[in-house]
């Protein structure tokens, strides 16, 4: 199972589709095949490891991190696929959330497969959270990212912001947005810095139209059609509202899995105060500036309004400081119920 | 020279004296004794090395951090003992830069002894510096020590500050305030917060008198007569301005050499606006906030007034992330220049 979610952690963004990887192993627990979930329209993890068996691995046991679907997509069952091939055996992780692809499990059984699931069940849940998160929680997963001076600054006075961290804390960035399927900053943001919005590799280039996330500018100032956000490199979804319930409900509409939220201390701010932030990718430059923009415009009135994020990584990049963490739950109930999404 | 160093820089805090170490060797190199400069009143590491031998050090090597002192002050001049015991050669890592105490070599050259300096010169400045900046400068050396969320505030909105960071990390506070000779904040953070302003154990019980460092409160606003930094614990200092260079001589008046300066965003702000903080040392609480008083309340207006901090050392203490670093110059020439202190 670790060598199947390793390379499910290793996989290209294969967003809307989960990263999944997968086993097949004979009876002595020797590897027969290793595969891993392609983007739309490609092959899934299972029928990937069996593409390379030929269709055929009677007897055999198959380790999948997800539970292999049930339902004919642009690919058919998986769960179908094992059965025809004759695994004795699967192994996996967790239950597929989606509504729609459960059911595989149960197919195996009623086919005599022996099925069990659950092994590392907390390090897989984790690794496709930010897929699965719509189908737990009726929303995207939101990852926020920031740059700052040790005093939490993102922006001086007049508004100057460029660059405050270095070029390798940028490179990193784009390692990072490569994983998202949605690219979020607020009009003001774009108006003033004009960003590209877009992932680029080591030399600078875009990656290909159909691998870039979609771009999306939200707010209800009106963005002026030269600005680089409407270039030809990737699509972009303009969100005439800064409030992120409209927001994330506009991303679902597009089957958003993942939006990587930067640019914008008042768009962040919003996101923030209702509690919709599920990580914190923070670079912080080793400078001080004095006075400035904060990176987050808040809400806070009092220190028990003071919300602790978890930290999942503390580290070095250039000549920069790197934190990735997860935000604990807001201090108030700020988060609406029962209307579609957490 | 590392074995002296090091017995140097695990002293007491003994200001207004450096704290310097003193290895004697025999001419086989074998350590005889090691000695470290006392609190002002007790023996200088030269003197105390030579206590552990009588006195008698004949043909010996003296390696000390310091150049032998020549003057007479409480002690007698070190450079003078060391002729007396007999010992051969001196060699030191930096020059005496006290303007009276300066002259030990010459006084051993005359007495034949062989004198050779500049080993681990640069470790043994920094470890000295916050010693003799007044000397090399014209000031005290200032150590600004700040505690803020990872989006740079250190109050909420209402004021509100008790704590921001960890417990362990106000533990941490207290080893480092042990080792300055004053704890300074301004008036505004002691109305606020009516902080202690001193040194406490491990029991929270606060240090003898004569070891804590003195309080220094700037600023023009009255303090109560029952607020904390009145009370018996350590010698408090009101210094009614808020510009730098006035209580910078003031502190040179009342012979300071290291001053810890926490508590209010405006009193760091002027310091860090004049370019007269020598370190920064910052507690970062895993937290955000959102919105409340910046740690440093400086006058930027620009990306150009972004200040760089060499990071000497970052680490987690407890749940909290510290950062020692060094600022780089000012990026205007904001320093009165030729006014007596740098």
């Amino acid at each position: 199972m670790r060598r199947a979610l390793e390379a499910a952690r290793d996989n290209v963004n294969v967003l809307p589709n989960p990263s999944v990887g997968c086993v097949i192993l004979d009876d002595s627990g020797q590897e027969l095949a290793l595969g891993r979930t392609a983007r739309p329209g490609g092959p899934h993890a299972e029928a990937d490891a069996l593409a390379q068996l030929g269709g055929i691995a009677q007897g055999a046991t198959a380790v999948v991190t997800l539970e292999p679907c049930g339902h004919t997509g642009r690919t058919g069952p998986c769960a179908q696929a094992l059965i025809d091939a004759g695994v004795a055996r699967v192994v996996y992780a967790i239950d597929d959330p989606h509504p729609a692809a459960g059911g595989g499990a149960a197919m195996l059984r009623d086919a005599g497969v022996h099925v069990e699931s659950g092994l590392l069940a907390d390090e897989v849940r984790e690794q496709l959270a930010p897929w699965a998160y719509r189908y737990w929680h009726g929303r995207p997963y939101v990852t926020w990212k920031y740059a700052a001076t040790l005093d939490g600054l993102s922006a001086a006075p007049d508004g100057t912001s460029k660059w405050i961290t270095s070029p390798e804390a940028r490179r990193d960035v784009q390692r990072f947005r490569a994983e998202c399927d949605a690219i979020m900053a607020g009009t003001g943001a774009v108006l003033a810095d004009d960003p590209r919005l877009s992932v680029r590799d080591e030399n600078d280039l875009p990656l290909p139209y159909e691998r870039q996330p979609m771009r999306i500018v939200v707010g209800e100032t009106t963005i002026p059609n030269y600005y680089r956000v409407f270039d030809r490199v990737a699509p972009t979804l303009l969100i005439q509202s800064r409030e992120p319930r409209d927001v994330l409900a506009k991303l679902m509409e597009n089957d958003i899995h993942h939006v990587w939220l930067e640019g914008g201390p008042r768009l962040a701010g919003a996101f923030w105060n209702e509690g919709v932030i599920d990580r914190v990718i923070g670079y912080i430059a080793p400078a001080m500036l004095g006075s400035g923009r904060a990176a987050l415009e808040g809400e806070a009135t009092t220190l028990a309004d003071l919300r602790p994020i978890e930290i999942d990584d503390l580290r070095t990049v250039g000549p920069d400081i790197r934190i990735v963490g997860t935000p604990g739950p807001p201090p108030r109930e700020a988060m609406g119920k029962g209307e579609g999404y957490e």
